[in-house]
């Protein structure tokens, strides 16, 4: 064992939080503090960042006509997917997607305009700055989860439709529509197994050795 | 505090480890235990997906001549971002930016072929697959830092002729190279700040209230 691993029982903390993290849809009443919220958004802030570009902005949407609005993109798109599910539609319409309107915070989580200068690790994977808010928003489901908070990543929407209505600068891209805040208790497996939407595949099924299909 | 939150110990672990998590470039030899990369990528695969897709593959590259190819072709990635880098190419080429030849492990991680199908949550924005895959690469960062181990994201090379190499089916797509293994010590610091490559921005900038633009 390295002389840089934490301890027995602090390693198990990160593996507990890693497997009880889930993406919630049912929240209820209460409020997430003021400090609590700038921890979480502090440990979103500390993750990698493709040549340290830190392409993540945070909207924090207090104001409850702009949320109601957020929350009709969704549903508008709700109804779209719907129709695209097609033979799974009216399964699909039965789940619940989002708990915006009930959940104590929401965040949206965008990339930043003005990114073309940053070609670090960016030259033929653009899609890097994704992958970098991307695991911004991990650390803030993780931290949320340990601070007892449940979060959902709502990707239910109009992109264009949401920069828009938040006045978001040319370039930069909203990712992710996020729902934080209390809730009765957490899934005990994912919502989508649970409502028999899909199944969980295992691991070793994803994992090759050398070359794509060969089993490790 | 929520009923559902983690004890005070084990809440400073994971806001711990989210702090001390680097991005590394330098190993030292040794090895992951099998039992040891089998935890690690079993919290990878705890990560959220959308609409459940877990869309990530894992390949364990134990071949040493693959080894060497994909370091080549990092290193001509690196030289043509040198290029395009103009007048900081210079910087930029005495960095080392990865470690694939030192590192214990190396893994390639891609998303899978035949997502096509998966409309749920993809409609408007089809990357959320990466956003999924880059999730359980954060969880396989953390776990590993936990463990005391290094971990580095290299996205220095062509995608196309990294799935060529490792004979991915049409439609997989490689986001990462990851190099992993016992390190010397961590950065102190973002090695990229360390180095004098980039400064850090506070996440005071990058924080709105309903508008883009608008402090909180």
């Amino acid at each position: 064992m390295s002389d840089h691993a934490f301890s027995l029982d602090d390693r198990a903390a990160i593996y507990r939080v890693i497997a009880e993290r889930r993406d919630m849809r049912h929240f209820i009443e209460g409020e997430v503090a003021p400090e609590l919220l700038a921890r979480l958004l502090a440990a979103a802030h500390q993750a990698p960042s493709v040549g340290l570009m830190q392409p993540w902005r945070f909207l924090r949407i207090t104001d409850r006509v702009l949320r109601s609005r957020i929350q009709q993109l969704v549903e508008d798109e709700r109804v779209r997917t719907a129709e695209a599910l097609g033979e799974r539609s009216d399964d699909f319409m039965k789940l619940k997607v989002e708990g915006i309107g009930q959940c104590a915070e929401v965040l949206v989580v965008a990339l930043s305009d003005d990114r073309e200068r940053h070609i670090f690790g960016r030259r033929t994977l653009p899609e890097m700055d994704m992958a970098s808010v991307s695991c911004a928003i991990q650390n803030l489901w993780l931290t949320a989860r340990a601070e007892g908070l449940g979060m959902g990543w709502v990707s239910l929407f109009d992109p264009q439709a949401l920069a828009e209505l938040l006045a978001m600068p040319e370039g930069a891209w909203p990712l992710a529509v996020l729902c934080l805040g209390p809730v009765a208790e957490f899934y005990p497996v994912p919502m989508l197994v649970q409502e028999g939407w899909a199944i969980e595949q295992p691991l070793q099924d994803m994992l090759f050795e050398n070359q794509w299909g060969v089993a490790g």
